[in-house]
């Protein structure tokens, strides 16, 4: 086998990135070997900002977005509309929906979907903390941004059932063709979804 | 900007994900949010590997390989012909050599190629080394295993001038078609050596 012929230490790195998503064995290899030509202080530098990583970003206290200190940047941000609030399944996602441009609200990670199969209830979730800060009676609009996949509906059902007798409006984001697709490769579900939420021109 | 809504000691690790081969924004951001989900001791775990890394992995004090202690494990091995000495540009090229399970003799690691242009001379080579292995007289063929390009041949070549004078046979992997490979997409130069090295059957 080839891999007993690497020292240990290096053998270890390349387990360390072979558990990175798309990353196989021969990407780990090749990713450590380059690795092992950068200068010493920069391969140290990168440890050591991995060793600090989970103390220094925390899921902040409020929303559950990254954060650096207590609370996250955008939970800071005095320019943010206080009475939306998006929920999302991780703190991932959230660059995505910033990325859009179109979003100027607060955001809620709610740490996963409902998934009776894989015993995840809401209590698995972060529901508590949103009804604590539904509770405070400042959000006029909950939009729910989960994935529309089962247990993204699902989940979306769930939280539309709970906060159901809360004075504000919950919505759900649009599904349907994406922008610029080809509708030649949409499936089935995407274009029934689409259909039966068709609009006036 | 999407990467300036990261905390700081996230981008960082983006950062550092990004130097290396083959790794662009996109994926530096995908392989830091992966990790993220790991358990903090699991990542804290790979920093420290990192920091440790190039003290616990120096170059052979004999050939230059990848060791753990002061001489490799190639070299350590008393299995090896130690009359045979296979010159590599890199480290991470003895596992390619390795792997073919053909040689079983010992190597030198070079540190790249002669390159006039960008100022590359001897000096800048392990060749001093080499002579000095050399001059101890056990070896009695010295394989030279450098890419075949244009600045490989010429490192060949003077090696082989160098070291003409000393008592044993210097001779260069040959070059060709891949084992595998269909002619078709042979370039122009490697069919002309492959023509130029043609031997009877």
């Amino acid at each position: 086998m080839a891999a007993t012929r690497y020292p240990q230490a290096l053998q270890h790195i390349m387990s360390f990135f072979g558990r990175l998503p798309g990353v196989g064995r021969r990407t780990a290899e090749r990713l450590t070997l380059a690795m092992m030509a950068w200068p010493e202080e920069q391969i140290e530098q990168f440890g050591q900002a991995l060793v600090e990583l989970k103390k220094k970003v925390r899921p902040c206290a409020s929303c559950g977005n990254y954060a650096e200190g207590e609370l996250c940047a955008i939970c800071q941000d005095p320019e943010r509309e206080r009475g939306v609030l998006c929920v999302v399944e991780q703190a991932s996602q959230i660059i995505v929906l910033e990325n859009s441009g179109s979003y100027k609200g607060l955001y809620h990670v709610l740490g996963g979907k409902l998934s009776p199969l894989s015993g995840k209830g809401p209590e698995a979730l972060r529901i508590k903390e949103l009804a604590a800060r539904l509770r405070q009676g400042d959000i006029s609009e909950m939009i729910i941004a989960i994935s529309p996949d089962v247990e993204g509906e699902a989940t979306a059902h769930f939280l539309a059932q709970e906060f159901a007798a809360l004075p504000m409006t919950i919505t759900r984001i649009a599904s349907g063709v994406p922008v610029g697709a080809d509708l030649n490769f949409a499936d089935a579900a995407t274009i029934a979804i689409a259909l039966s939420g068709r609009h006036q021109l």
